[in-house]
């Protein structure tokens, strides 16, 4: 049935800057058809979904996380990150199964659609599990085998044949894959330049880990003379544009060199503050036009999937960094975590936008909540007031997959009982 | 009626540290009588409350905030300093109706139950207004008109009439009062002398906002050779303990100062960070050995009400600032919005807590969250991945505010059309 959405406010994108608007909104077949009553079709029916007191928005879009390891939320805080990493995480990460990661992926989910997450990017480990669990939720997902290895068709060839075979087997309209080598530390540039060739021959996003620590910064320099970003370029990664997590470390020509590529940066200030990483030079991405993103990273070391909390974070350290209360607007963070990332998905107007023709992957935001009250200005609260308790409804390519907080697609009883 | 909790899991204190068991809990007469079942008179009849899959816990104390001024949140923001306070909340704020301060009361303690806070601190301009709502509502309050003026009996006094004549009017079990001198901009040193020694005499808490920015150390400096928190001391203001709101800009002996007397440093990261005004030196404080409690400060420049944001972002900023990924840990900011805040308000035992003999003030979360599933670490989830939308239940006095997350005392619908 094709949906017709009525009474509601609808956050519009229009010329670089988001507006409220009081419209009607069709959807069929997935997708958006009509803002207003324009181009409709008269012979079409449509069933009313009334949303009165609801902000309609684009679902918003978490550009980095390990669903899989949502098995291990919590698991080890506080301490060093050397200890957090090599004698926790690692060893608890080997004794992970495909049945858990399975179940993980669908907690995670529950709480991303709680929250008002609608598409999220993947870097995985257990073939199959991270589509097969998103297609069951019906969430949009870009998943991406994780690539190590020194040479992708010695060493590394199992893991991308996986990679291959995954997106062969499980490609749908809401499901696609990325080749995903991991980071500079666990593959080398002649590893980074074949996967580049692979992406560019196959069409093929790229994503990676990048200049997270100031380990991995010095270490790179020591072993290559050259940062991890110019690494990047080198080998041809950035070309085209890349999705780059974390890029804590920038030094010397790194932000331009990112810039000069059109490559997206994927900025986790949770994780990288968690984990005593510090802050990415966010304001300085954005001062060189960077195309810039947001993500939770996995559960292990967030400890949330909860992009609304990612948003207010977002603003307020780099606020708070730069004393400088402009900085990160409410405007920049809400592009960061819709119509930026569909640039980077290369799904501009088609993603993270209300907009004819453009994917119907929309959430109902209850404005009666006493958080978001009054509604002096709807942006603002959605970065500085919402805690993502205020998501009442998610859509996703035109299905509803949460109304009113109940979960439509999930059953978490088996998944809770698997990870417990 | 008396009530018997069961099959909780407790969040208890002991020996420094949170952990969980499980444990009935018995509550009477608006205290908490028994934990386990101890002591308990065999003639009492209580009525059960089941509480599976539930963690009870003291219920959030938020140490600095000004609810009345909810009608201005997301009023003005993303602009500077001097724009946001002078040109747009002080000529919005001189608008505020006491009917409307009384609305805004509402609307923030419904943000706050749903959130989790049982108690606050409060600093407010409408006589009347916040210990009435208060009252209505069944939050816990400590409340105090803002004090201004270079002599408290002369240009002070009518202000300090209105308090002491607040509290004759409004003092209960659960609304106390405080005297609240604004900041060293607002008031002379000889004032907070008077307030000082009225505040002794009155046996009464004292809370003042100090050194929140640059311009205020510096212009404090200029005026009078000395710090803000010099003049504190000086004036005898520290003595005893006072509640002393941002401390953001400390120098030279402050943080010692503060120490040796004895008082409370109440962090506001959020606002510190929105404003500009930067993040205070809160990992020092935690060094020195000083009482650290947590608060949002006013609607109008966090813009939410929400603890458990400012939990994570408390923890978070200070790992990121560090680079340590100790800093700051679960247990420390659990500890900050509950004993310590006791400790603040010379309820050591009383409130904060779950013992015989405190108080029930206690909120419920509901463990089958998938935001905190599995539950590898409860403490480690409250600080990390709660967002605040778990609580389901809370208990102020021994007496239900909220049931599965439905508002028990509060009537949003004239509150929302007076403020909206």
């Amino acid at each position: 049935m094709n949906i017709r959405i009525r009474g509601a406010k609808l956050l519009i994108y229009r010329e670089g800057t988001f507006t409220v608007e009081e419209k009607d909104l069709y959807i069929k077949d997935g997708t958006i058809v009509s803002v207003g009553s324009e181009n409709i079709d008269p012979a079409d029916l449509w069933e009313d979904v009334h949303a009165e007191n609801r902000l309609v928005m684009p679902g918003l879009i978490n550009m980095h996380t390990h669903a899989y390891m949502t098995c291990l939320r919590n698991y080890a805080d506080d301490i060093p990150f050397a200890e957090w990493l090599f004698d926790r995480i690692d060893p608890a990460e080997a004794q992970i199964t495909p049945e858990k990661a399975y179940a993980s992926n669908l907690v995670a989910f529950a709480e991303m659609f709680l929250s008002g997450t609608t598409t999220y990017v993947d870097m995985h480990m257990f073939r199959g599990m991270s589509p097969k669990a998103a297609e069951a939720a019906g969430i949009r997902a870009y998943i991406g085998r994780g690539l190590v290895g020194g040479d992708l068709y010695k060493d590394g060839l199992s893991r991308f044949e996986e990679a291959l075979s995954e997106k062969e087997e499980y490609e749908s309209d809401t499901i696609k894959f990325t080749l995903a080598p991991h980071a500079i530390y666990t593959c080398s540039p002649k590893f980074y330049e074949q996967v580049s060739e692979e992406a560019e021959k196959r069409g093929l996003l790229k994503q990676t880990h990048l200049s997270e620590s100031r380990t991995e910064l010095s270490d790179c320099l020591k072993q290559y003379g050259k940062s991890p970003v110019e690494i990047m370029a080198e080998t041809g990664f950035l070309e085209g544009g890349a999705i780059l997590a974390h890029c804590v470390q920038m030094q010397g020509r790194d932000i331009a060199l990112i810039k000069g590529s059109g490559s997206t940066v994927v900025t986790n200030p949770a994780s990288n503050a968690k984990l005593g990483n510090g802050f990415a030079p966010v304001t300085g991405f954005v001062k060189a036009g960077v195309n810039l993103c947001l993500g939770t990273d996995g559960p292990a070391s967030n400890n949330t999937q909860n992009m609304f909390r990612e948003m207010s974070l977002l603003s307020l350290i780099h606020k708070g960094i730069t004393e400088d209360p402009t900085a990160l607007s409410a405007q920049e963070v809400l592009a960061a975590v819709t119509v930026n990332a569909a640039k980077a998905l290369k799904m501009e107007g088609k993603l993270g936008i209300i907009k004819e023709g453009a994917l119907a992957d929309l959430i109902f935001i209850d404005l009666l909540s006493p958080s978001l009250f009054p509604q002096n200005n709807i942006v603002s609260s959605l970065c500085y007031s919402a805690s993502g308790s205020e998501v009442s409804d998610v859509i996703i390519n035109g299905k509803f997959v949460m109304k009113d907080r109940k979960l439509l697609t999930i059953d978490l009883t088996e998944a809770f009982h698997v990870i417990s």
